[in-house]
């Protein structure tokens, strides 16, 4: 019967990592955990996946990267497996949309209860979680967003802390970004609306895209806005545009898809869909937009990670916080998504 | 042949005012005069229409408001008389979407040429116009969102100053809301991009609504989202919906809507759809996101009018501004607006 036993289990991570039987490992512990054994397990020589976020803030993102020596390193970072991201990106980074000028993501469809809250003892605490929907939810978009236009310079956010819930940490953001080039954005995110919006708005200087209810419509203009714009005679002039929607099929092979790239990476050195080190950057973001709430000001991107953790520690040490009674609230991961 | 003279005409708004051949006027001359001409005529016993803005700042409305005496005295909001946004107030007032959490109207689609610009000399000056992109194009905006959802109480804004055009105004605007209940808002402008967006979306405690392309749609929640939040044992729930399109047919009478409305008020006292001294409140918005972005702060409402006016009027001293030669450019006042 030995033979039917299923995999080995361990108690403690440093065992399993120790154990010489793996030579990769998977980290799905809660955030900090991210970072902790994520270094142990690139110390020992494992090829690790983590899941996202790679680390609560980017001073840890700095040290678990630094731990890598040439192992295989990913993030869970599913959703750049979605053919509709994929295209989107290649339409920006190609210069179909030419200059970037404006963005916005108002992505409030991650819907959470009490429950869902009171669920874990760690959960929307800054000693347990380092945050809320930033750290939790929106690593996905965070990361996409800094994968399709890239980083922006400078970030204000307006925070709001356990509004909708019973909780110390961020249930509501809005974001305002400025790009190196001169580009606005607008990030708006929270868990506590229902149904809910998902619609990314990404304009250039050759149209509109807009990612929404599945469906990717690009406005491209014939010319160049500027151009018109400068050498129209005209005081009120359209611009023509070819109204094209862009059919995608499916959403791709998410985490499954990342798992198995995982491992051809580590077997056959496939290129990683989401090298971990990439990871920092949605760190960077949501840390960004928390230590805007917390000072009241902009934030410069680099973000001063030292600083940041200090703040950070700052919430830990003050926490007054008191968690209601931890109570099994009912899972059904298929409402976890708008889709 | 004098019988098919027409009217007379006359060179100075004063003359006009005290001829005696006239019960009421419309101001429709650059925007500082909105103000003193209006103030002239009330207070010589005219009824007055007046286009937007009522004034330049909120200091200068309150001294036009002061001067009626009991004349029918209204402003273009032509927009007013759209039955979608009749059908949009009527829904936020009437508490079909319970208590207002989030708004956000990105209306880009006020795209404007340097043709534009170069064809009045007093345009997109602070001397001349005293703003740009929210003193002459979103005053509409403005407007119609303090009549559905009521004013915010505190506003933090970016502004970019002749970001795409050789002006020294702002044609570039994003702006964030804070309401008395502690429902927030944003609100994204520009003059510089085409083809442009505009959409508003209103979430409240009963579901979401949004207005684009002409189409009102409405996720009407089948509970209350907090009771559903506060009470579902479920961790990941979602809040089942009806959706629902409201059909509307048209635009409405618009200018000339406001114009008959205006008599109809002169002759037999009919409510005005526009009353002029509710003008007040699109600029206070448009002043306290200018003054948010030139003070680097949030700016609480209601506005302080003279601190606000004493920063504008250094503006204007200040100004170092030197039109391009004025030229005079093609209007087709067809392409003004999307639809």
């Amino acid at each position: 019967m030995d033979a039917f036993q299923g995999p080995k289990r361990f108690e403690k991570s440093e065992d399993l990592i120790r154990s010489g039987e793996v030579d990769a490992v998977l980290i799905a512990t809660p955030h900090y955990g991210h970072t902790t054994i994520g270094i142990d397990a690139l110390q020992n020589g494992l090829h690790v996946l983590t899941e996202k976020p790679i680390s609560v803030h980017k001073a840890d993102c700095e040290r678990l990267i630094a731990a890598q020596k040439g192992q295989t390193f990913a993030a869970m970072f599913n959703q750049r497996t979605d053919p509709h991201f994929q295209r989107i990106r290649r339409i920006v980074r190609e210069g179909e949309l030419g200059e970037l000028k404006r963005m916005s993501w108002i992505v409030t469809n991650w819907f959470r209860t009490e429950a869902y809250y009171a669920s874990g003892g760690w959960r929307a605490t800054w000693k347990g979680e380092g945050g809320g929907v930033l750290l939790n939810q929106c690593p996905h978009n965070l990361d996409l967003l800094q994968w399709i236009v890239g980083m922006p310079s400078r970030v204000t956010a307006h925070c709001g802390f356990g509004v909708y819930h019973d909780i110390e940490v961020e249930d509501r953001v809005t974001a305002y970004f400025e790009f190196p080039n001169g580009a606005t954005g607008v990030f708006v995110t929270t868990t506590g609306e229902a149904p809910g919006t998902d619609r990314l708005e990404i304009v250039g200087d050759r149209g509109k895209l807009v990612y929404e209810s599945g469906r990717i419509l690009f406005q491209r203009t014939e010319q160049s806005v500027t151009r018109v714009l400068e050498n129209s005679p005209e005081a009120f002039a359209s611009v023509d545009t070819w109204d094209c929607e862009i059919p995608v099929q499916g959403h791709g092979g998410q985490h499954l898809a990342i798992v198995q790239n995982f491992v051809d990476s580590i077997l056959d050195g496939t290129e990683l869909i989401a090298p971990a080190p990439e990871g920092i950057h949605s760190v960077e973001l949501a840390n960004s937009m928390l230590m805007s709430a917390w000072t009241n000001a902009p934030v410069d991107i680099p973000l001063d990670a030292k600083r940041y953790e200090a703040l950070l520690q700052e919430r830990i040490a003050s926490s007054r916080f008191q968690k209601r009674a931890v109570k099994e609230a009912k899972v059904d991961m298929e409402k976890s998504f708008a889709r």
